[in-house]
């Protein structure tokens, strides 16, 4: 785990890059792309000899960390023995990876469907919603995110659908509940879940029960915020769900596979949706790899019928072997176990201890490896540090933060006026102490933006 | 490259695959998975010792068999070495393999922006058509394939949209070329050229030149039947497109990386698309990856304005080790010009043959490793040998006809009243010969049922 600094390579690494390589979410000519030499666990490094401590997984997808030992291993022995395979065989690596995902998913959630990502999962626990109903329409939260394809970025609930809302129907957004910020104007958690349950109900009066087909909600909202919902909403949602005839679709994308200290975030409040979508941590991305995980009743549909969707790399061996490796090595290693101490011992109390000296912090909200850090420029308004979906001078704030995170070794994950404490399941104690301390510095820097 | 028998092995497989797998494509309860033990080069085999020649490169994907040697070295290097990283970065990987593709695209087709597969790469195609004309419509063939997510399904032009058809909107079907099925009943090239040309300019006049951000064809339609398009067609279509500033986006998922006998489908036709897409051949899908390579025009929209697109995979490092691999392999080993050679030399002139002793072969269509034999009860009315979407009794002669192929030793693709040998691009003459073999007995079959 020594960087060797190499700045001649990494220049030709980032001239070829800027030469030829087109990235997601960017104006082109404006970003600057970090070229990255190489990454081990909770770290990674450039090649001037800089390292990072990773506090955003990636993408919150590298749950076990980078490079784990075994899961490469595992890797490197599938791709000797049969790298790829088309969808309509049984493949061992296949078999293997649906049965240990079935064996962890809540309740019945048995049958598993494999895509090569979060986005093509939500495109198929959809489709299925609706053939399993035969109603058009899909309910979904503001302050949500669901992917980047057609369907799924439809159903997302913030600014990187706008671009792409065109000519869709049967997308129809709610509030989902959020106290601190409370579109509801509630006092209490009870009250929160009390009147988002209310503004679904009336929500679905409206629109019509008989035309709903599904809704789809993130357990735990990852990008958008980091919103534990109330004790009892997703209870309350279930049975609204059952008395409507709609298929209840939870999507565990970033939330699932260890992240919140669970198996699945709907653990933590014991409920059984009818469809769970799930990718990133089911192998730490080593392999792209997604999926949904369907209900006996939903399987049921398409037993005798065609279930018509699919694709090329369904199951893809090299992917399902790497999910086999990281979910027996999360077993093993009781990576899961370790983000629920994690967060209850060291970052949980260390953000909060964070949030009583800066007041630029608002709330500090999460469990497990998944915290936010809401940022404002009043407590009592509780305004945000930074407008939504600000950029250029008006979110100077927040990039300064970021910069100075970076400059203190920590690589953090910022969105809108928020930042993200998301490193890997097993980040060890020293790490989630360090990265603790270089947000207490650049904290420092967005309290002077506070009134 | 000996199967070992292993019965109880695959029966275990199989049962894991029966309780846990939801299979693209299918009915759940009517299919019956063989359990794949094991693939080398042209060949997979079972758990029982039977041994299969893949005429169907997996899905029309293994562009250089199974398990090639250096490809699966180069993931197992990239494994160890960093198998996966986030997109915003610049990685070795990611940009080598940008610059070997974009190297080898038509044109100035020179940024690359990776996805998972193809149907990711239609959808981001189509969103930058989109957004560059600030139009709404896309116009797409009857007799296509484009993907599985919402918006490629529902530009796609078979069966497999119909149950996903729901609230689409800015989707125009018209018809392509296809001479032996002309839907302008033209009795020449020439004059099915200049009839679909019209076809389209009439389509374009009534749905209104303004309204279309874009134009996509598949460069030689695969699954729909390797219609390859008359001289001059596409040449039409870009100067059409050119004329009305629409997008022409040609997806190469199937044909791309040599499965016409060139690098790309568009080369055999001298013309340069404003997008292309690509997956598949790309790694021969070792890894799951596709994208959509970019001309200058397009890429300078997004240059000083962010691009709302984007995946977490978006460039994984390891699906680009194998892309570079593979592209490597392919120039040095000549794969493409093989793939030219032996449809030139064996597979042309053997299907024609077999086309000669057996009357069921209604037309013999393709190029390089690329063809389609067109089976028909009636060589004079040219009527399919099943219907059209055919399913249970009506699908019978299709069934028997693959059924004979397996028991012959040739896994075929069969399509409605189609199969297509479409085996890897490096399949050797003897392994070409050998499935020319089984088709003729097959083909036997299929006569039995013609008038």
């Amino acid at each position: 785990m020594t960087p060797h600094p190499d700045p001649r390579a990494g220049a030709a690494v980032k001239a070829a890059d800027r030469a030829h390589v087109f990235h997601s979410w960017s104006a082109q000519g404006l970003i600057d792309p970090l070229a990255v030499a190489g990454a081990e666990g909770s770290y990674f490094w450039d090649y001037d000899g800089n390292r990072y401590l990773d506090f955003t997984s990636g993408l919150v997808y590298t749950n076990i960390g980078y490079q784990h030992p075994k899961v490469v291993a595992a890797i490197q022995e599938q791709a000797g023995k049969l790298t790829t395979f088309a969808p309509a065989f049984a493949v061992e690596a296949r078999s293997e990876a649906a049965r240990l995902i079935a064996e962890r998913t809540p309740g019945d959630l048995d049958k598993i469907f494999f895509t090569n990502g979060g986005a093509e999962a939500v495109e198929n626990a959809i489709r299925m919603a609706r053939l399993h109903t035969g109603r058009p329409k899909v309910l979904s939260t503001y302050r949500s995110y669901h992917g980047g394809t057609a369907t799924a970025v439809n159903l997302t609930g913030d600014p990187r659908r706008w671009a792409s809302d065109n000519g869709t129907s049967g997308v129809v957004h709610f509030w989902g509940p959020f106290l601190y910020r409370s579109p509801f104007y509630s006092e209490t958690e009870q009250q929160e879940c009390e009147r988002a349950l209310q503004h679904l109900e009336d929500t679905i009066a409206f629109e019509g029960p008989a035309t709903i087909a599904a809704i789809i909600l993130e357990t735990i909202p990852g990008t958008a915020g980091i919103m534990t919902p109330p004790p009892g909403y997703l209870a309350g949602v279930r049975e609204i769900c059952d008395r409507y005839g709609i298929v209840f679709v939870l999507d565990e994308v970033m939330a699932g596979f260890g992240r919140t200290g669970a198996w699945f975030a709907a653990d933590h409040f014991g409920v059984v949706p009818d469809l769970l979508t799930f990718a990133k941590g089911v192998n730490s991305g080593y392999v792209p790899l997604g999926g949904v995980a369907i209900s006996g009743a939903v399987a049921a549909t398409f037993e005798n019928r065609p279930y018509p969707g699919g694709l090329t790399y369904s199951g893809h061996p090299l992917a399902c072997a790497a999910a086999v490796a990281t979910i027996n090595v999360m077993a093993q290693e009781k990576v899961v176990e370790h983000a629920a101490h994690i967060g209850e011992t060291v970052l949980g109390p260390g953000l909060r201890e964070l949030a009583e000296r800066h007041p630029s912090v608002g709330e500090v909200r999460g469990t497990g490896v998944f915290w936010a850090l809401d940022l404002v420029k009043d407590r009592e308004t509780r305004e945000p540090l930074v407008p939504y979906n600000a950029s250029g001078a008006a979110n100077a704030p927040m990039a300064a933060f970021a910069a100075a995170c970076k400059k203190n070794g920590l690589w953090p994950f910022v969105n809108m006026n928020r930042t993200h404490a998301v490193p890997p399941c097993n980040v060890t104690e020293a790490e989630a102490k360090e990265g603790l301390a270089a947000l207490d510095v650049a904290l420092s820097l967005a309290d002077e933006h506070t009134v």
